[in-house]
């Protein structure tokens, strides 16, 4: 079996040690490992299977003896330092936003459109998280019934933001059960005991680019006919995104048919017995590498409505898991 | 002025306390206080404009000199006791559930629904916090541009089930910081840093009764053709629900025209730069009196779709503040 160099740009953020956890516990056909961050981290370590490796400092050069580099740095390191990656030969899997509507960068969730990575010249873009548990549970419900309009609301996840924000969250509640002033910096407001309705920053429509990438990342992957209506909101949870989804599809659906295809989805885990307590929530998506999905029931309100609650690991399927998985991809497709 | 004897059945509860600081915060034209509740707290006292009072047990014969009581006190004391109350001569405002969808009982909010005030029976319940601050947010639109139908999805507090899950979510986060195992009573699982989309329990159709209560509610005080999709959840808020709130219009309507329009609404307080950070968030709704609507934006997904962010004091214009201004306008309308 092949072997590969592989780059972690950005190892030690959030999701950058989430993909390192998820190499070793997935047993990607690591060659040998290289740990890539700023200048300032220089000499930190991390471990792989339990080998400690120096952190090296990305930039110019690093790449040479790179197949695969997982980019999870931030847009601005993306923007800069992919494209020089994939000058000096490595095959770019980029978690930031940056490239991900430039039409010559497939953007892919492995279970929504795989195909399109046989198009990639070098880099392919990871989805935004609220996308990609998004998709990962309607894709089989717009193949069956074609899903014309989704209203969604987000309840997202701190780390999201990175590890500096569940820093402050962490900070935060401790102050709160000490009586002291909560300290605020990554967030504009208080995140503990709140609900922020803001998420990246505010565009001119009056969305925020957090549920534009929703909106475009939905066309670009699913179908450019899907109407999508996002509110994108972050909640007080240190890991796992919930979504409050409603469907307007173009076919009627009984539930119990919707039911039966999304328990044979892939990446999917339906979790719907709510009498009994059953269905999805952040702190049982922790750590999971699937889709949770549950109070999957008729909306009354339309011809053909459906609810759904979806909930995952953004740090897993949201982020690492997703762009390690698009690297298996590749390599069963024989793009690697 | 005509002052009046006023009981609050439930005085030591979450809402009951609120019913009493707004009593005091408002000058409403209390004679006498009377603060009732179950047998169990006979014996502890509640303070009144400075003065300690005595809590008195509810029940047959407690209401022989009281003008207007205010149940707070949960479905099955006032299932009990409002009639016999309302036999005993006192004018029932009811903050439970149930008498709300009774066709003989008044469900009321003073910005909404006023007149129905005028055939009242001696009871009027008080609705739903989440019916509340989502109608007092789309009564003027509904009057304009006639709504069509209503897809929400709430963030709501725990202050909402009561002082005891209050309790549950400070210990937990407590046990957090401390590293303890954390303790699980009032809810089925975690609150603090989780997401439960599941508020009250669970009927045949998938929905709860907490969704429910925002589609019935609806029909019964603003419009009964309204169609209304809810998805009700709770977050680790302490107080102030939150709701994600998408609605088809029948006429055109411009965003300046929508937000012109709420500027002037009763009880509304339009909090809408976004770019500037300035958005309802529960942590400004605490303690207020009007209910915070933001992020009103164009809903591009459909001809006449409207987004609103709508956040309030669940225990106040939720509740209490409610009930007391039922009171109010009673006065005013010479019904009391």
């Amino acid at each position: 079996m092949k072997r590969y160099n592989v780059a972690v740009v950005g190892a030690l953020g959030a999701v950058g040690q989430e993909m390192i956890r998820i190499l070793e516990q997935r047993n990607f056909p690591v060659k040998t490992i290289k740990p890539l961050d700023i200048a300032a981290n220089f000499g930190r370590e991390i471990l792989f299977n339990g080998n400690s490796i120096l952190v090296e400092t990305s930039g110019k050069g690093a790449f040479t003896d790179v197949d695969i580099a997982l980019f999870s740095a931030g847009g601005e390191a993306s923007t800069e330092l992919a494209p020089i990656a994939v000058e000096e030969g490595a095959v770019v899997i980029d978690n930031s936003s940056a490239w991900r509507m430039d039409p010559s960068v497939p953007l892919v969730i492995p279970e929504v459109n795989p195909e399109d990575l046989d198009w990639h010249k070098g880099l392919i873009a990871n989805p935004n998280c609220s996308t990609i548990q998004m998709l990962v549970a309607l894709k089989p419900i717009h193949d069956q019934y074609k899903i014309n309009r989704i209203v969604v609301s987000t309840y997202q996840a701190v780390s999201g933001t990175g590890q500096k924000a569940i820093e402050e969250l962490n900070q935060q509640v401790r102050d709160y059960v000490e009586g002291n002033q909560m300290s605020i910096r990554v967030y504009p407001r208080q995140i503990s005991f709140n609900a922020l309705p803001h998420i990246d920053v505010f565009l001119e429509n009056g969305y925020t680019k957090e549920e534009m990438k929703m909106v475009n990342e939905t066309h670009k992957m699913l179908d450019k006919t899907i109407k999508v209506c996002p509110t994108a909101v972050r909640v007080p949870v240190v890991r796992g995104h919930s979504e409050s989804i409603n469907i307007e599809i173009e076919k009627p659906a009984e539930i119990n048919e919707v039911l039966e295809l999304l328990k044979k989805a892939p990446c999917v885990k339906v979790m719907d017995d709510p009498t009994s307590n059953v269905y999805p929530m952040p702190i049982d998506a922790e750590g999971k590498d699937y889709v949770l999905v549950g109070r999957i029931r008729k909306d009354f309100s339309i011809e053909n409505g459906i609810n759904l609650w979806v909930v995952a690991d953004n740090l897993r399927k949201g982020a690492a898991l997703n762009a390690v998985q698009i690297a298996e991809t590749m390599i069963a497709r024989g793009l690697l």
